[in-house]
């Protein structure tokens, strides 16, 4: 970056040297998908693994190199602060989280805490420090890939991680929770309490992961609500029975039964109309052989939608339908519901700021709701957060073909810079 | 049995011990199944293996001490025989397969061999040598529970055996088929060879498998033809997507596909009505995770039917059901047949003689078809061939469960020994 060009910024930040931005900001793509680079061109970086520990290892020196100062909590997110002088300051904070799904992409988590720290670099080389503090965060965990866990970074922030737990979890290979994070030097009390009262606000960038702003030609989405979620399990049972022997009218078939569900289920969510979306992504048959009548299929029901009545009602609905096929169809069905996450609302001025930004700056937005679970949905219950999107190629998300344009990722930097500036430097008070 | 009661019956065998050919077939049954018993109750005999071998060896000592002369072919099949007094006499065949599935019954395929040697002692110690050889085999497999290969027995005694398959076969341990047979003793030439001109006509008991003898309280089932089956795999390929931020009316949604597919395949399967079969028993969905919508669903699909037109028209029905719903949700659609067996009609002649046996002993008897596969479809091929139902209680088959009474096996047993007094005693010439 030509710091010339980017002193002192007016709205529109005109004279700043975007093309230095989005070859920096695709540098630093590159730069640490190193880390946990998988052969096939994905990366892995799983909560507490080596992958994960070189990864914020060298995050620390860059954010260092970039002048800011750093330090770990004891739950293993890593900190960038650009110190406030008023030590009685409060902190904006910003970032994301730097683990992967297993074979994700070089996106997802990792552009929030590169476009945190481009942002921070760029305010202090050329605003000095700022009257809060401001901070980037690289949050230790929020996939859930290698334990059944899941928003370890945000909830030990916010004071809401379920420590009762993680005492009882491992991971796949049988390692405890607890011994993880222990080799990795964390929860010995090595590092400050992840616990903060001193946040103002909490701002997120994200790839959409999802194909709408690159279909609307749109470069910022600007959230509105993370979308409330349930998840079901619905077990259909009935008899297992010989393929040849048993006729039609006679069988109790659990796959038919469920097949049934699952056609009413997605010709309901068609009925019911966007942004609801209701997903069956799973199914488990026996004795899935094929010359036998199955006696189980269970199958998983995701359902998503920003306001809470509507996500009730559709599942309602869903439920209605499974009981009604399975007496049809003579089975037994059980349904289990194993999660239920309420939406929640971003907050409201910091997306008006946003909006004006990128009118200001000449950037094509659109408020939206994210579809997928974000960090900023567990900060929200604490803290002013916002949540902004940059476009996915083709919507592509935790694969290795995962894709954000430069251009793209540079216009998400360019707000967040002008939100921070905002949010640290010009306001006597947060709104 | 008292012999006393036995001699000369008549008609109906009146004066046949009924009481103690059911004790006799029930204990028998429960004789054989010691032989390769599992502790959870069922009946583990796969081919060549040490149960199986011990099954044949005490089967061959039983048939002995019931005053058969015995021997083996080369592929493993035991026979017991009851010879004529004319050496250039053909014979008459009955029996059934020794081996089984895994955790399967005590009655499929052992109550065929059991009544045969049942009825053979009867006929000896009633009518001394017959006109023409009586024969009972114990086949040494049909299941195709090892390897894969089915009809073992039968086919290497018609002569149609896969001889350049089993040298490329192994089981699921890497077992090769042939380093399996040899190790049991046979493919060696120790024994004659399998393959047989003499044979006159084949009569096969088998129990159903299927409910409908015992629904309408029918002692006899005797098969006019088993079915013809095609088996198919259809796979459906769609788009693998984020369910929270991909909005429905975008979605490639294989699964989707693939039930809409299953549901109007079975909705026509109803429609053509009985006999016609059609099952969906396995499904594999990738990439198989509650919150990704499918981009791949598999099914198989059973078809059954005993006319080879109506089996042929409703395959077709089938696959474009499937082109179609393809269609319907933007999904490529791939279709491969894998079995492809023709209907089998058993013998018109013998089936008259079977119906006349029943109503002579006043037992009540119902033509149908066999919608399992039997050694008695390899047979008819090459030898006037006929399968003789008894009921299965509640239909339940390849499984500990699987039951028959006392009554019906002895029924059976009747049936069969009048069968063969007539082929092997009675007539000059095979009709």
């Amino acid at each position: 970056m030509n710091i010339a060009d980017l002193q002192q910024p007016k709205e529109g930040d005109a004279r700043m040297n975007i093309a230095d931005l989005q070859q920096q900001a695709e540098e630093m793509v590159e730069w640490l998908a190193v880390y946990g680079a998988d052969p096939e061109g994905g990366v892995t970086r799983l909560l507490y693994t080596s992958s994960w520990i070189e990864a914020q290892q060298a995050m620390d020196r860059k954010m260092r190199a970039m002048g800011l100062d750093t330090y770990y909590d004891d739950a293993g997110n890593l900190f960038g602060r650009l110190a406030s002088e008023d030590p009685e300051a409060g902190t904006i904070l910003t970032g994301s989280h730097v683990d992967t799904v297993k074979c994700g992409g070089k996106y997802d988590g990792a552009f929030g805490i590169i476009a945190g720290v481009l942002a921070l670099r760029y305010l202090k080389e050329t605003y000095g420090p700022p009257k809060r503090n401001i901070e980037v965060v690289s949050l230790c965990e929020e996939e859930g890939s290698r334990f059944p866990l899941t928003f370890w970074g945000s909830t030990n922030i916010t004071g809401t991680a379920p420590a009762d737990h993680i005492a009882q979890i491992q991971d796949s290979e049988g390692i405890p929770f607890v011994e993880a994070m222990n080799k990795a030097g964390f929860g010995l009390g090595h590092y400050r309490s992840p616990l903060r009262k001193d946040i103002l606000s909490f701002i997120e960038l994200h790839i959409e992961q999802g194909a709408i702003l690159e279909r609307e030609q749109t470069t910022i989405g600007i959230v509105e609500q993370i979308v409330g979620q349930k998840r079901l399990t619905i077990e259909c049972s009935g008899e297992a029975n010989h393929a040849g022997t048993t006729p039609m009218g006679w069988r109790k078939d659990a796959l038919r039964g469920a097949s049934q569900m699952i056609v009413a289920i997605m010709e309901a969510a068609d009925r019911r109309g966007a942004p609801l979306v209701a997903t069956v992504g799973k199914i488990e048959v026996e004795p899935n052989v094929s010359n036998v009548i199955p006696d189980k299929a269970a199958f998983t029901l995701d359902i998503r939608h920003p306001q809470g009545d509507v996500l009730d009602a559709f599942c309602e609905e869903a439920v209605a339908i499974c009981f009604a096929a399975a007496q049809d169809r003579g089975l037994q069905v059980k349904v289990n519901q194993h999660l239920d996450v309420r939406p929640v609302g971003m907050d409201a001025s910091l997306l008006r700021s946003i909006e004006t930004i990128c009118q200001a700056q000449g950037l094509p937005y659109r408020l939206m709701p994210s579809g997928a679970g974000h960090d900023a949905q567990i900060m929200a219950a604490h803290y002013p957060t916002s949540l902004i999107f940059v476009p996915s190629h083709r919507g592509i998300s935790h694969n290795p073909a995962e894709y954000t344009s430069k251009e793209d990722l540079a216009a998400g930097v360019q707000v967040l810079i002008r939100l921070l500036y905002e949010l640290g430097y010009e306001k006597e008070t947060i709104s």
